[in-house]
This record gives C-alpha cells, structure tokens and sequence, in this order.
C-alpha cells in the first residue's frame, strides 16, 4: 500500500439520543461506562457531525451513502434501491427496485393495505413471486410483516413508474402507468407480473389456510416508489485506495458491494442488541492491514433506540467499549473514527435531525479539550461537519489526500 | 473613503498545527509566548476556519484565492498560472501558463525527468528559453532545482493541450496535441517553441560543461498541466472597495497584482524565517488609511512547518507577535484579523486538511468566551466558517457589507 495510514471508522448506528428521564436526563452515550471512547476523545479531536445536512432526518441509507463520500443528493435514487438491498437482494446498477405490500382485495378493491400485518406465511407466499416475464427477472424479497421489496432485472427498463399502491383502502390497485414514453415496456411488463402475482397468490394454500381461519388473504402485491439501482463510481476510483465493510445488516453490506468495497463477513454479528462486537472490532483490525479504509457499522444503538430502551442502548455501548481497547493498540497506523449515522432518540423510538457525536484519533492528530465522548460535551470541539466532509477530513488525518493547490 | 472601517487580515501562512513532543504535545501556538495575540482572541471573537472546505489540504493559492472572495471551485484553473505567479512571472489573463521541468534526454529518450535535480545554471539556461514564435511570447522563469513555469502570452492561445512530458523515463518527450480544435494553433506553436527551445538548450555552455564534468545535460524542457490564467473580476469590483497586499512570496503578491490589489513592497519582506515582520506589519498600518483592505502574509510559520522544525515556528509567531503591538494603535479605525491560509503540521512537513485558527477583534465588535489564541482554545469560540465566508464576516465587521433585503 501507498504511504499514509489506514481509516478505522466505527459507525454506531442511530447513536445520537435526547436527555431520557431513566438515566437522569441523561442520554445513553453519557450514562455509559465507556473509558475507551472517552481515553480517545480525551487524546483526539472531536465535534458533531450531520450526516447529510443540519436537521435533515437521515435513513441509515443516506447516511452511509454520505459517510461513504457519496453526496445522497446526487446518487440516491429513493429507498426502493436500498430497501431491496436491506433485504438482502444483490442488487445491480440497472435493476428497478420497488417497495412493496401484501394487502388484502375482496373482489376489485383493497380492503386492508397490509393483509393483517400478516407475521407468518410470507416466505412461502414469496415463492410464487419470483419468476421471469418477456426476458425480464422479477425477484421478491419478504421483509417484516407484510413488507416487502421487488426488484426487475432486465436490459432497458426504466423507473418513471406510477404505484400499483392506491395508497387508501376501499379502491382498488391501480394500473402501472409509465410516466414517459421510454417506460412503456416496463410498465406493461410489470403489470403483466402483478396479475400474475395475484392470481398465484388467490390459490396459494397459506392464503386458503387464512381464509378459513377466518383472516383476510394475503393476496394483492402492491408496488410504490419505483427506483433505478444507482451506477455509483466504484469506492477505489472515488478515492484512490480500496475500502471494506464490516457490518451485520444487508443494507449496509449492500451499499458497500455495490461500491466494489470489501465486504467481510464475521460470525455472530447480527445486526442485532447482543452482535458480536468483539468479532467485529478484531476483524476491523485485521482488515486496516489490507484496505485504507474500513467501516463498521454497530446496529445494536439504533435498535434500542427504536425499542425507546435507553438502558439497552447503553448496554450496547459499554459493551461496545470494551471491544474498542483491542483497536486502540493499532492507533500507530491507522486515524480511528467513532460517530453515528444518524440519531435515534430513545425517548421517541425515531430517527432525528439531532447531530451526532463523532470522535478522531490518531496519536499525533489534531487534538481539542473536549475530555469525553457523548453529546453534550463534543459540541464544545473543533469540528462541525456535513456531509461527504467526514471522509475528506479523515483521508487527510490518515495521510491520504492530495492537495488542493500548490 | 466612505463610512465603515478598514479591515487588516493577518494570515501566517500553514500556521495550523498539531501535537508536538518536543513541545510537550503542544502546538507551535500554544507554546509561543503571544500576549498580543492573546490579547485580541480575550477581546474579540475566535473560531476555526477550513479556507476551502473542511478536509480539503488547500494550498497557499486556493485558500488565498478564498480568503480574497474568490472561491477557487470557480476560479481556480490550476497549478501552472499559480507556479508562475509563484515564480514571479508577471501573468495576464489569458496567459498560458504550465508547470516545467528541465530533463535529460539523450538520443531520443528522456533518460532523467530532472536533470540530474540540477542545482545550478538554470538561470543561464533559461536566457535561451524566452523567445517569441508567430506573434507568440514564451516567457520562462526557473524554480528550486529542475522547476520551473513557462508561460504564452498572445492572441486567441487555448489551454486545450496534452503535455509534453511523458512522465516516465526510457520514452521519447511527446508531442503537444490539441484536446480541441480551437487548440490547435497553439499546440504548433508550443511543439515549435519545443524544438527550438530542444536545440538551444543541446547547444548551451552550461550543458557543454555539464557533459564534460560527466552529468546528464539539461538539454529537454518537458511541460505539463496547461491553464488558462483566469480573468478574476478585480477585487474592487467584487467588493466595492480597494486592497492592498504585503506578501513576501511572488505567488500571493501574483495573486493580488492579478485582482488589480496595490502590492505594497516592504524592505526585508523575504518570505523567510527572518522576514522583516516589523515592517510589513508597519507597511499594513500605513495602508489601511488608503485601503479598506489589507491582507498581509507572514510566510515563516509554513518554512518551518515544511522544515518539521516546531521550534522555529514558535520563533516566527513569537517575533510575529510582538511586532503587532503596533497594529493595536490602529484597532479603532480597523477591525483585524489573524487566520492561517492552510496547516502544516511539523509533524508531517506536509500541508493537511485541519481547520486554521482564527480571530477577529475591534474595540467594540462581538466576542466569545475564549481567552487565548491556539487551535485548542479557538474551538470552543464562536466562529466556523469555510471559505470565502470569512471576508463577508469582515466586511460586516467593519460596517462595510450592503444589507441583504430590507
């Protein structure tokens, strides 16, 4: 590798949180035991950063986008793409992804958007939904409850589409309309897939078993936001050196395939409260020895910010910390970058616009005297950033920019 | 002049820094005994400025191009204008200008890109280097070692051109091609300026004497990066009113003869460690009663930044300090500022993307709660700009801003 040294960027997801009346009105990044994150604010330099803009209320997507270097405004295409991604469908720039329901129609109209919130049957329903029409590939993915993803693979389609969702009950699903004259064949395509989609799924034995259960059937897929998989330039040619991922939801492990980065897969990192973090982190080391840029994303935050569980959310950090004394011994070689994606505050289960903390160190770094890591004390540091300047900051800290001028 | 006051900008060139050992962990700032600096940061309003945008390792031409008003995004057309502003050549708009290095060649084939790094008679050489072709005027300025800047001046020259240096050994020097037809005329004239300028170097004393004392000969001038010197709307234009420069180093005072600034020359003004700071600080006082802007540029703090030598640079804030004693006389006629253009950390020698501190003070304009002048302490401080913002925060500052609405 060129010199310069490697990027550890530790993203926890959904971190930044609101004062909760459980830990004294405190958040959980301040109520955890975090000795490690706060030895590195304490010998760093720190700040708050918006991941897309100040107040914009970011996805997970966008934001990793972002983080990524990839300006969410230019490249993302809506959440059709990136849902089927979280989904775990390998998407491939082209393909036209769309959020999708099981909803429930009696005779011509759809009488429940959601069948229910049907919460089982939804992988075999899925089976009769991949299949291929006219040279093009219908995959469907089960997401939870009655959500879902489709996606169409096939050489010249477009996403200037209408729903098929009529987005209210008692109508029934609409037509696709291509909304320029090149999305005439997609739509016609598409709403050939959906008859036949409800015509398989009318007979399918878990939705005769719903009926005589006395349940409605699960037995109109609708179809909303139509997006083209963005060709987004690959993450070496973007910035010059190769990336990797470690993460245990598909949708960031998604983005990442799709930018050619490395995606490394660790035992017991689930995406989940009880991930194995410890995995995690020693793989993040390890992998700092072949790539310039790593990230690793800690989903555990943001799930209990969603569960509104601060002292769950606090958990997952501590844990989280203790795993991070294991990085701090390659600290010589490679900047450490700890932030979120985006706030999940526990007090309203929600993603916010709120900042989020965000920490740099390397041993002989620029340096400010915030003396811990959490919200409230960060925004006395130096930095205040947005955007794509997360990873421009941290590629000149690392050794790894070229100057702007002479 | 009209009502409002004048502004004094103090920048210390790469002045940002990071943590040095030998220093105890501080910065050249921190440690440098600056009572007056401090002073002005205790009375006035401190913050961190990224003179491009934050993580971007801006040079001394693009963070002064932003400093000025002029947001290098725009304005900016790369390093062969501003290497031959650098080296004094007086350019125009229209110029031509590329980044040159004197080469070995023999038979054919460049055999040495730098001429062995030849370290004298390129002042002898370049007597053979200026010459005009076809109404075209080449104009040549050599730099440290190989450098140099070769500049065309003339009617209807397109910057629309390959280089001519292969940027490899063992290949022959290329051919000037036109990237456009409305280049073409000028790639011929550039290949014939080539030849000649092939044939004269083959034949000069210095290279004869070079062959004698068995080094590779300087006997190829090879260019590279063609730009068009772009037509900045004069500084008076921009703003509404006049500036003045005091700059030691050719690239800044370019820079400000380009915008039509009065480039004010101070005796001992060198650009070096030892620079007369005294008197350019002296020379600032005196035009600010002509000027409502004066931008002065203490180049030392870089030198001994690139020198790694933290030491010095502590030297050059410290004697930079002191000599600002005087600049305090002038405060209730003009606000004054003091900002880096870029970092250069004596850790790494190299410019990086780091934020440079800031202050602004007059008797009766805002403040903060900061009490010293340092990376460290200015993060907490009000400000954080990036770019050209900072000069519409002092033209504000000094009631010189029109109101934007009503």
């Amino acid at each position: 590798m060129s010199t310069g040294r490697s990027v550890i960027l530790i993203v926890f997801d959904g971190l930044g949180d609101r004062p909760n009346p459980a830990l004294g009105n405190r958040t959980a990044l301040q109520a955890a035991y975090r000795p490690n994150l706060n030895r590195m604010a304490r010998l760093g330099i720190t700040g708050l950063l918006d991941t897309v803009s100040p107040g914009v209320v970011a996805g997970s997507d966008t934001s990793h986008l972002s983080l990524l270097g990839y300006d969410p405004r230019r490249y993302y295409t809506g959440r059709g793409p990136f849902e089927a991604m979280g989904l775990g469908i390998e998407v491939r720039p082209g393909d036209i992804a769309f959020r999708a329901n099981f909803a429930t129609r009696e005779g011509g109209t759809i009488t429940d958007r959601r069948a229910g919130r049907i919460s089982s049957g939804t992988e075999e329903l899925s089976e009769v939904l991949n299949r291929e029409i006219d040279g093009v590939e219908f995959i469907f993915r089960p997401g939870v409850e009655h959500r879902g993803a489709l996606v169409m693979r096939g050489e010249g389609l477009s996403d200037a589409l209408s729903d098929s969702d009529p987005h209210d009950v008692g109508k029934p699903p609409r037509e696709v309309v291509a909304l320029d004259k090149g999305a005439e064949r997609t739509a016609s395509v598409l709403n050939r897939y959906l008859k036949e989609a409800r015509e398989a799924l009318e007979r399918h034995p878990v939705n005769v078993r719903r009926r005589s259960e006395g349940k409605g059937p699960a037995n109109e897929l609708l179809v909303r936001g139509a997006g083209r998989v963005p060709d987004l330039p690959p993450f070496r040619q973007v910035h010059g050196f190769s990336g990797a991922c470690i993460a245990g939801i598909p949708m960031i492990t998604g983005i990442c395939a799709l930018l050619g980065m490395e995606v490394i897969k660790v035992e017991g990192a689930t995406g989940s409260l009880y991930t194995n973090v410890d995995g995690k982190i020693a793989a993040a080391v390890e992998a700092s020895r072949r790539h310039r840029f790593v990230i690793v994303n800690i989903k555990g935050t943001d799930v209990a910010g969603h569960d509104r569980n601060p002292v769950e959310k606090k958990g997952v950090i501590e844990r989280a910390d203790r795993a991070m004394g294991r990085i701090l011994e390659v600290a010589d070689r490679a900047v450490i970058a700890v932030t979120g994606d985006h706030s999940t505050p526990c007090s309203t289960g929600e993603h916010s616009g709120d900042p989020v903390p965000l920490l740099v160190f390397s041993p002989d770094g620029r340096r400010d005297s915030v003396m811990s890591f959490d919200e409230v004390s960060v925004a006395r540091g130096a930095l205040r950033l947005r955007g794509t300047e997360l990873i421009e900051y941290l590629k000149q800290a690392a050794g790894l920019s070229e100057k702007y001028g002479a």
